[in-house]
């Protein structure tokens, strides 16, 4: 194992092997960052990403790690409409992870900083009981950022690619059955924040989330946070193709499952030419209701997301 | 305990009860914050205290683990002479923490943004498998940002405050002899970034560090961005007054021990009022020499701070 600061050099290197953006007017290597002014509002979120809570090492390839990392924070910008500026890392390892997995980690962010444009700015190491990867994104907002709290009764919930494709893989991964769905295990290890698809929407849509506990959970804090309640259709949800799973199991995958990190959108109305899938209707009557394909009320509303506090609640 | 949303409630009423400043479009509570645009550059910067690796609880009340790990954060804008604007807080907590130390831990954050006037923005919240806070800083940078890399022979080398009352502190504690120095453990528990030093010399220091990891090691690095060399006065450090150890432990831990958080400063000249105090001299030749009152070499200079993946290299 190398020492603090020869990791931390080795790491600068696989970061700013490509120069250090101009839009850095200080990268890593010092006490702090500075990101040069911008005359829009910064957007500011962050994320943690703890083996044993997250993620179990024998699922993910190192690389994997560092790039699920990164997509799991800006998927909360791309929530809010905003363009990606910087991000900073900070990754606690525990005494025993070797170099080649810390720098593969790395790897993944740097791979993850040349996705999406969005420089790692700088960062922070330091050991601990577990690995661990706190991941802080700074981006511009648009004139309008877009909230929680924008849905009105009337308004339609609309939502980006599919659902429970990532929580498919999760459950692959768990029971040694990835072969099975290899696509699934893809989308569990290489989520992709919806960046271009936020920044698209934010010109018509009224509120956003990305799913990151779940359907039902998320369009929960949607629902709360615009006193408003919604009528998920079941028949309209966009389920993934070529799941293995039974169709009822996969729906419910699509319900509760999180870490798809699409997006969930409430609009008065959407562009023709949206790629958005209509699969519900706010509404004045407070709750979440799952209606079958002949407009009944069932009971998939009942079951609750991810709580971390709450482990036992979750799949 | 509560769940993970009832907490997320609990902790934005006590971090929100001044209501949200108007500096923040938007607070805690939806998908990132949204900071109001400023003209100045942007610093930023993140950093870890793990429990069992930074600290235990047995050695600060949960409150100050909050207000410690902010000032810690905020202690690399202030070496950059950076003005505070928000912070983010990623909380990660054993299942068997209960809810009322999670809320003073929480208190301390508020403590802090009260004092430092640098309201948490927004943050995040997981299980894991030891206590762990993540907190990223944001400021507004001075038209010319301090660096590491100004320093030149020549320069005088200064320090803020005095030198090893923290880590005076943090070894009275872990041998249970907290009574002898109760100014040194507050010291430790509740250090403060020094912000308001930070902008007063960023008109007149070629370069600057805070001394998180020992005077010895952080020197070392703004000697390596510089490309220069220090002569360090062993008689000139500003030690703690009223040290309950002997001379020569307390000129140690001035020497190597981290935490204190004061300000190392390079500077051509300095002005009479500056409360700064010299304590060696930038030069040409590589290395850092300690020198005694005869200007004769000491063997102190070997001594290393502290560096996390070699433990055993740390008091």
């Amino acid at each position: 194992v190398s020492s603090e600061h020869e990791r931390i050099a080795e790491i600068t290197r696989r970061l700013q092997s490509g120069g250090v953006p101009t839009t850095l007017r200080v990268g890593i290597g010092d006490d702090a960052a500075v990101l040069r002014a911008s005359a829009r509002d910064l957007v500011l979120s962050v994320d943690a990403s703890v083996e044993g809570v997250h993620f179990e090492r024998a699922w993910l390839a190192p690389e994997d790690i560092g790039f699920r990392a990164l997509s799991a924070a800006l998927s909360d910008l791309a929530a809010m409409a905003a363009e990606p500026r910087c991000a900073l890392v900070a990754l606690t390892c525990p005494a025993e992870l070797d170099d080649a997995t810390l720098y593969a980690i790395v790897d993944g962010f740097a791979q993850g900083q040349a996705h999406y444009g969005c420089p790692i700015a700088g960062g922070n190491l330091a050991a601990g009981p577990a690995l661990s990867i706190t991941t802080t994104v700074v981006g511009e907002s648009p004139e309008r950022p877009l909230l929680r709290s924008g849905a009105r009764a009337g308004h339609g919930l609309y939502v980006t690619g599919t659902l429970g494709a990532a929580a498919i893989g999760l459950q692959l991964l768990r029971t040694h059955r990835e072969h099975l769905g290899p696509e699934q295990v893809a989308r569990f290890r290489r989520p992709t924040a919806r960046i271009e698809e936020g920044r698209a929407i934010a010109a018509y849509a009224s509120a956003c989330i990305d799913v990151s506990d779940g359907l039902l959970q998320d369009l929960g804090h949607v629902c709360a946070a615009s006193g408003v309640g919604c009528d998920v259709e079941l028949a309209c949800l966009p389920l993934p193709a070529g799941s293995p799973l039974t169709r009822e199991e996969t729906l419910e995958l699509a319900l509760r499952g999180g870490e798809d990190y699409e997006l969930l959108v409430a609009a008065e109305a959407v562009p023709s030419s949206s790629p958005l899938v209509r699969i519900g209707t706010f509404t004045t009557e407070l709750g979440i209701r799952t209606l079958d394909s002949t407009g009944s009320p069932t009971a998939h509303a009942q079951l609750a997301g991810f709580d971390h506090f709450r482990p036992k609640s979750t799949p």
